[in-house]
């Protein structure tokens, strides 16, 4: 039987270490495909370019795995990969790993996220990859061993269409890890502070900070696994539809 | 008893004949408050700036409204007006009026409903209102007249934590729109084709396009609702988890 054909993408650009660790574990269980942006491309949420042309470029960075580079986002980079990389669906698509944890509200923000949106939208089992801990020399050893698991079981059993799986690795050694939590997305928040400064003109400017706040105290939710030492799977939606709220909304007068 | 205050956003930038349109059904209701991008942000779904400074200016574009153009996108200005415009939290958020629809799967990749929901994360009552027409001279009228509606009835009720609204208009003149409906999000998807040119140094590009696809036939959705005569209102939520998923993927063997 034919390997599966398996895209990986990321936004913290082609050459982050994470991604390398990602294609090198899907390689043991696939045809690898990588298209990913030739720069990094944090927070740049489900961001689409419409208004520049996109460039792609063959490049050689992963022994025996084709490879490109992509001037656009996540997103477009799962565009692009699908409609002229790739010369059939493929049967997997996994993003990552990102440099960073992509728990709790961080999947609005997330480019890594994005992508596997894009890929889920495309009709693509998807998953996006974190590792909660944002430093370029992270060890991500035992969040690659778990990316394999992981796909495994989605090429598997196949992911419910609309779908797709937001994983997030704590930052522990293998043997340190206490297995995988299915869970829910945390209800934690950003608390912003811009600093204001001034440059040799005078004119103002601002740098986005934040502080991050998990009132959510639910032993059940994605922040609660990392912070205890277990992977997080959280199965993820596009429709935002808050249905729960539709049949209040109608006893409104507008 | 002080009138209600209101930041408005949106993400064709603060020029947009969109936002005056909104801006301008806003101060029948309350103090109004603008914090807009300095040019367009279509697409940029939920970027937000963390590699660049903002800059953030005083304009004088509307009658007797305080204005604020910055360089961000929609969910950095709604990130820095609540940090650094606003004097309080404002009772509302209205982004729009967008020129375009982002109904169905638009409202992944759109910017307009990104500032709404950065708004609704910030626990500000929070709409996004965009109309089915792209064009810049469009008219916004009888959007406007509805905006002000709903608006009213948002700040009179107050959205459940953790919604927002995704307003679209058809493009119709007032007197033949049939009324408003609650729906849910059409489960409609863009179908992409990137065209391929070369550059003058025999490079080739791509521009994204695409044509959109609604194969969701229900009655209750946002696409129907403005292909029909109706104003489509749909509930809005920022928990992703797709909680109907949980208990099937605990079954699995990771």
């Amino acid at each position: 039987m034919d390997k599966p054909l398996i895209l990986v993408t990321n936004d913290d650009g082609i050459t982050a270490p994470g991604i390398e660790a990602l294609v090198n574990g899907m390689k043991k269980i696939g045809n690898v495909v990588v298209v990913a942006p030739d720069s990094p491309q944090s927070g740049m949420g489900h961001a689409i370019t419409i208004n520049n042309p996109l460039r792609l470029e063959h490049v050689h960075l992963f022994e025996e795995v084709e490879a490109y580079q992509c001037s656009g986002t996540p997103a477009d980079c799962v565009k692009l990969a699908v409609d002229k990389v790739m010369h059939r669906t493929p049967d997997l698509l996994v993003s990552g790993i990102n440099h960073g944890s992509n728990s709790s509200i961080n999947v609005i923000y997330s480019g890594t996220m994005s992508a596997a949106v894009e890929g889920a939208i495309e009709g693509i089992n998807s998953i996006g990859f974190s590792l909660n801990n944002y430093k370029f020399d992270a060890d991500f050893e035992a969040a690659a061993h778990y990316a394999v698991k992981i796909s495994e079981q989605v090429l598997k059993k196949g992911l419910e269409p609309g779908t797709l799986l937001n994983v997030n690795f704590p930052d522990l050694p293998l043997e340190e890890i206490k297995g995988l939590k299915i869970c829910r997305q945390a209800r934690a928040k950003w608390v912003e502070e811009f600093y204001e400064r001034e440059d040799p003109y005078h004119r103002k400017y601002y740098w986005l900070t934040g502080k991050f706040v998990n009132k959510d105290h639910g032993e059940d939710t994605d922040e609660w696994a990392i912070q205890n030492g277990f992977v997080s799977v959280v199965p993820t939606q596009f429709d935002l539809t808050a249905h729960h709220f539709i049949s209040e909304l109608n006893t409104w007068e507008f």
